[in-house]
C-alpha cells in the first residue's frame, strides 16, 4: 500500500509575506536592492536567451490582473499581479503580487512567493540600474514626484546604487510626503518635502515620476524639464495611464525595457508606432549607445517587464538554503506511480 | 505604531493536495464530477460573458508550461499547468497543476488551490458532460484506449453523468490496465480488459481516447471507427500531439471547446483552418445542432479550455465555508495604510 503522504517532490517552497520581510531584514534593505539589481543585470546581460511576451493583460473597469510569464530554457517563472488604483481609497494595495518558478525540464514548480513587497524592491533596484548607467554624471539630487508606496524604494534604491543624497519630494496630498519623509529619516538622506512640482524638480539630476492614477496625466509639463537631467517614468504603465506630456518624449532619448509591451503600456502610447526607442539591455552589453552628451534628457520609460521579476525570483530562491526563509506547500501532488493519482486519491480516504 | 502581522485581507484560502483529497472524500468522487460538471455546464450556458484567450503557451523540447486565464467580469482565475510526457519514465507526474481565483473588482486573490487532482475530475467532468448530450442514446459501453492517470476518473464520470456501465480497456502498457481495473473494482462497472485497440472499441458507444505521447500517433485509424458512435478524444492537447487519423475527422461532425484554441492544439491541427467545427456551448444552449441522427459519428476535440477550470475552482471554493479544508497562505501584503508599503516592512523588523 502506497503512502498518502505527499513525497517531497509535492512539496513547494513558499516565500510568505511575513518570511520576504524576515529576508529583508535579514540582508538589509539596501544590500538587498544591490543584490536584485546585480541579479537583473545579469539576466539583462543574456537577454537574447528569454522567451519573451508582453504581459497577458484582463482589464476591468476597475483596474487590471496580468500574468507575466519568461523562461530562460531551464527555469521559467511568471508573475501575477494586479494594478487597481481606485483600490487605495478603499484601504486596499493598488498593487499586489505572487511569483513562480518552474523547471522547464519537468515542468514542477520550484517556488512560489509572495511579490507584493519584492515587486517594489525588483522596481527600485531596474529603475537604479537604469540610472546608474543613464544619469548625468555625480548625479546627486533626485525629485521624487508622488510619494506612495514605491517611493521609499526608489529613493534607498537611488542612493545605493546611483549615489542619489539629497530627495526633493512632491505629491499631490501631502500627507503622503509626511509619510515617506517620516519612513526615509535615517536612511542618510537629505530630504526636502516640496510644494510643488516645479519645486521639485529644481535643481534635480534625476527625476523620478511614480503616480498611480489610471488616467493621462500630464505630472511633468515640457517647459518643467530642463537639459541634461534623466528621468525615470515608471508611474504610467497601461493602457490610457501616462505621466509625461508627450512634447518630453520628443526632446528625449527614450530608453524601454521590451518595446512590444512599452508601446502598449508605457509613455511612449502617446507616441506613433515607430517612435525611436533604445532597448536597455543593449546599452548594457554595448550594442546601443546610452548616454552620449550632458545636455541630453535621458528617459527611462519603465513599465515593469517580467525578465526583471524572473530575476528577483531568481535572487530570493538563491537565499533559501542559507535562511530557511520559506514554508513547504502541499501544492502539487506527486503519487509514487505517476499513472496511479486516482490510486493515491483513494488510498487518502479517511 | 502599526501593527506588523499581516491582516485578514493578506490571508488567501489556499487548498492543498491533502484538502483536495478530503474534499473529494468528503463529497464523494462521483458526487465531486457531478457538482463540477454541474458548474461547467452553468459556465458554458453563459460563454460569452467571458474572456477568452487560448492559453499562453511555453514550449520546450521536454514538454510544455501554460497559463490559463480566463475572466467573468466578476472573478478572474488562471490555471499554471504543465505537460511533460517523459516525467512518466522518471516517477513524475506528466501533468501538474494549481489554480487562483481572484476578485476583478479590487485584484486580491481570493483563492488558491492545488489542480492535479482538480484538473483530472475537471477533464472527466467536460468529457461526461459532453457525452451526456452527444452520444448514442442508451450508450452503456466505453472503450477506454490509454489506462493511465486521468482514465479512471473519465470512467466514474462517463458512469455518473453519461450512463456507462462497461469499460473495454486498452493500454499499450498491460500494466496501466491493471492498475485501472484494480483501481475500479468495486464502482459498478463491468471491466473488460482487451489486448487490442480493435478488441476494445469493438461494441463500444463512446470510444475514450486518452494517451499521452507527444507525437503524431494514430491511437485509431479510419477503419476502426464504425457508425453511430461518439469519440471523446482528450490526448491530443498540443501542438504535434494526435490520436486520431485525420479520415476519422472527415468523416465526424466535430465538437471542440474555443477553436483558436482547439485549431492549434487539438485533433484539427491535422485540418485546414476553415475545417467546419460546432462549439459546444452553443448545443448546450440549443444556438447549434448536436447528435442528428443514430449513424452520424460525433467527436469531442478536447483540449480543456480556462472556462472549465474555472468553473472547477468556482465549485472548490464554494465548499470551503462549509467543510473548512483550506488553510490561510499569508501571500498578499496589506499595510493598514496602503500607501505604507515601506513603513509596514521597517515596522517587520526584528
Amino acid at each position: 500500500m502506497t503512502n498518502p503522504t505527499p513525497s517531497d517532490l509535492a512539496f513547494v517552497p513558499f516565500v510568505s509575506v511575513e518570511n520576504m520581510m524576515k529576508l529583508v531584514h535579514h540582508i538589509g534593505v539596501e544590500e538587498m536592492l544591490k543584490g536584485i539589481a546585480g541579479y537583473i543585470e545579469a539576466d539583462f546581460l543574456r537577454w537574447e536567451s528569454f522567451d519573451k511576451t508582453p504581459r497577458v493583460a484582463s482589464h476591468s473597469a476597475e483596474g487590471v490582473i496580468e500574468l507575466m510569464p519568461t523562461s530562460d530554457g531551464e527555469i521559467y517563472g511568471f508573475k501575477y499581479v494586479n494594478g487597481h488604483p481606485k483600490n487605495m481609497k478603499d484601504g486596499l494595495q493598488t498593487v499586489t503580487a505572487f511569483g513562480l518558478l518552474a523547471s522547464v525540464d519537468t515542468g514542477y514548480p520550484v517556488m512560489l512567493s509572495e511579490m507584493t513587497v519584492l515587486t517594489a524592491l525588483r522596481t527600485a533596484a531596474t529603475s537604479a540600474l537604469v540610472a546608474r548607467v543613464l544619469a548625468p554624471e555625480n548625479a546627486r539630487t533626485m525629485a521624487m514626484i508622488g510619494n506612495g508606496a514605491q517611493s521609499e524604494f526608489q529613493a534607498l534604491a537611488m542612493k545605493t546604487l546611483a549615489g542619489i543624497t539629497t530627495l526633493k519630494m512632491y505629491d499631490i496630498d501631502s500627507k503622503a510626503t509626511a509619510k515617506a519623509m517620516k519612513n526615509l529619516k535615517g536612511h542618510g538622506f537629505t530630504l526636502v518635502p516640496c510644494k510643488t512640482p516645479e519645486e521639485a524638480i529644481e535643481g534635480a539630476d534625476i527625476i523620478t515620476t511614480c503616480t498611480a492614477d489610471k488616467q493621462y496625466a500630464t505630472i511633468l509639463s515640457d517647459n518643467m524639464v530642463g537639459a541634461g537631467v534623466h528621468i525615470n517614468a515608471i508611474g504610467g504603465d497601461c493602457p490610457g495611464k501616462t505621466e509625461l506630456h508627450k512634447d518630453i518624449l520628443s526632446r528625449s532619448d527614450v530608453f524601454v525595457e521590451y518595446p512590444p509591451q512599452t508601446r502598449i503600456e508605457g509613455e511612449i502610447q502617446q507616441m506613433d508606432e515607430d517612435f525611436a526607442v533604445t532597448e536597455f539591455w543593449e546599452v548594457l552589453t554595448g550594442k546601443a549607445k546610452g548616454r552620449t552628451s550632458q545636455n541630453q534628457i535621458t528617459l527611462f520609460d519603465g513599465v515593469g517587464f517580467a525578465i526583471e521579476d524572473f530575476s528577483a525570483l531568481r535572487y530570493v530562491r538563491d537565499q533559501l538554503n542559507d535562511t530557511g526563509l520559506y514554508q513547504d506547500l502541499d501544492m502539487v501532488a506527486d503519487p509514487d506511480d505517476p499513472r496511479d493519482l486516482f490510486g493515491m486519491l483513494m488510498r487518502a480516504r479517511p
